[in-house]
């Protein structure tokens, strides 16, 4: 059983308060595809330019990610985000976007990637996931991503989208601005008329709660002392909470939710503990079981 | 085995985004000694003027309080707060201060106070909270509270408080004016070495963490969806927490100390549903119970 992710592949520089890094592979599909190999495997869906480097496509290859849905447009450039943290590493600023490549990406599924029955769909234009999940037949479950820029410039694509999902993975903030409402469970209640049968709430360094017509989960965040690099934290998040959620056929009772917000939390509290990728690839699923025992140790009543 | 707590006691103006209520009972000592009242009995100690109401009297006795420590100064005026809250129901504005009476107060215990086991310092001059605990002999437990103000304009006092109680009870904010820290689990650890033996930072609608020499506990907040008034809410926190380890002979292992923070979390939950002491007036122990089973079925992983 596997797990389709098609999202934006993207090649980062960072700032935090501490350090820089220039040109790290970035983008919500590697992260949440990286991050998901721990649990099962996994089939990436995304763009890239000429700039491509084939370590990645081997760095995927060893973590069990099919990377054959990764289309690379010979004369063009693979899409590039700087961004900037503040001393509080929970805000940033966007200082550069170059969409390149993923300004006309068209995503083309290989055959057997349009029968996956678990399907992720991170953070990218809606009418780019619509255009995915159409060839997508017959999927149990459909989970997608959402940002700002999208509630603000293409909301109609995403009320669209919204209605063909399962679930919508969101930040705090930004399911206040598609709601309009102040108090974040109410947020949640209300976007779930919009269509998702669930919604789950990422509030970084605060956790993240699951919301559903009649369920309420919360998970706090696992504590960290510091932080080198938050990026891809929200799509490492949905990557454990997915591949848990897959790893156990896709059930969806309230033990198995609840353990996917468990290792969704674990998982993302490594990313942030390196930059990029640096941390995942010192890791292996042992580690990711060892601290969510001690996670437990921490939060269980 | 009762618990003894030292704190203000105020009449306070509250003005909300939606509703304002002038000279309700407030101040951290009233907060604190009706919530614990659900868990054991509380000696309240504290100063009040002439314009002190005999029905308050006659509700915390009802509540298992003994308030033989409140003292009455005959030609004075009660402290008073007003203060202003922002939308988001988090942030506040203090409008108003009147110390009156609480300006000169100077604490004295009856006898059978002074063999106190368990002892609150709510949140009131560390120079008061000093003279207080001066007048206890031998206590089991001795946790405190603090504010801004105290850390700005008070801190050798807050200093040589630090070095007498076990537990300090700290708000997110605040543990990092103190510690000079921008993450909360180092200023949480930074303040250890101050003196108390464990720091229980609050979060507030994002809940709260438990740290010592060797342990992590958190715990999310309870979800709300709508909040009248958060005002006292950091006090109750505190009292379903002392209240619940009292009521356990003052252990203080793991399960002792998670299900204190998980108590203290629903007591408060309850306060901020209505304004002053309306929600607590209104509820028994069976409620609070009930809350936490389901609490727990939201957390419980």
């Amino acid at each position: 059983m596997s797990l389709l992710v098609v999202g934006s592949i993207a090649y980062d520089t960072i700032e935090t308060p501490v350090a820089k890094r220039e040109n790290v592979l970035g983008g919500s599909a590697p992260y949440f595809a990286y991050a998901a190999g721990f649990f099962c495997p996994v089939q990436m869906v995304g763009v890239v330019g000429a700039d491509w480097l084939p370590e990645y496509t081997e760095m995927f290859r060893k973590q069990g990610v099919d990377t054959s849905g990764i289309e690379i447009v010979p004369d063009g450039k693979t899409f590039r985000w700087s961004g900037k943290y503040h001393e509080n590493m929970n805000d940033r600023d966007t200082v550069e976007t170059h969409l390149n490549v993923l300004g006309t990406f068209e995503p083309k599924l290989p055959e057997d990637f349009r029968r996956a029955q678990f399907v992720f769909l991170a953070n990218c234009a809606p009418s780019t996931c619509l255009a995915a999940l159409e060839q997508v037949q017959g999927a149990d479950l459909v989970v997608a991503d959402t940002m700002n820029l999208w509630i603000n410039t293409t909301r109609s694509d995403l009320d669209a989208l919204m209605k063909q999902i399962n679930g919508l993975v969101i930040n705090d903030s930004e399911a206040k601005m598609l709601t309009g409402e102040i108090n974040t469970v109410a947020a949640a209640r209300k976007i779930l008329p919009m269509g998702p049968q669930f919604v789950i709430v990422k509030k970084g360094e605060h956790g993240a709660m699951f919301v559903s017509e009649y369920e309420t989960y919360i998970v706090p965040a696992f504590p960290m002392e510091s932080v080198v690099d938050p990026t891809g934290a929200g799509d490492s998040f949905a990557a454990g909470l997915m591949g848990y959620i897959v790893s156990q056929q896709g059930r969806l009772d309230a033990e198995t939710i609840k353990n996917a917000m468990l290792y969704g939390t674990v998982v993302a509290s490594f990313g942030i503990e390196g930059f990029g990728f640096d941390r995942y690839k010192e890791i292996a699923r042992a580690d990711i079981d060892a601290r969510r025992e001690a996670f437990r140790e921490m939060t269980a009543f």
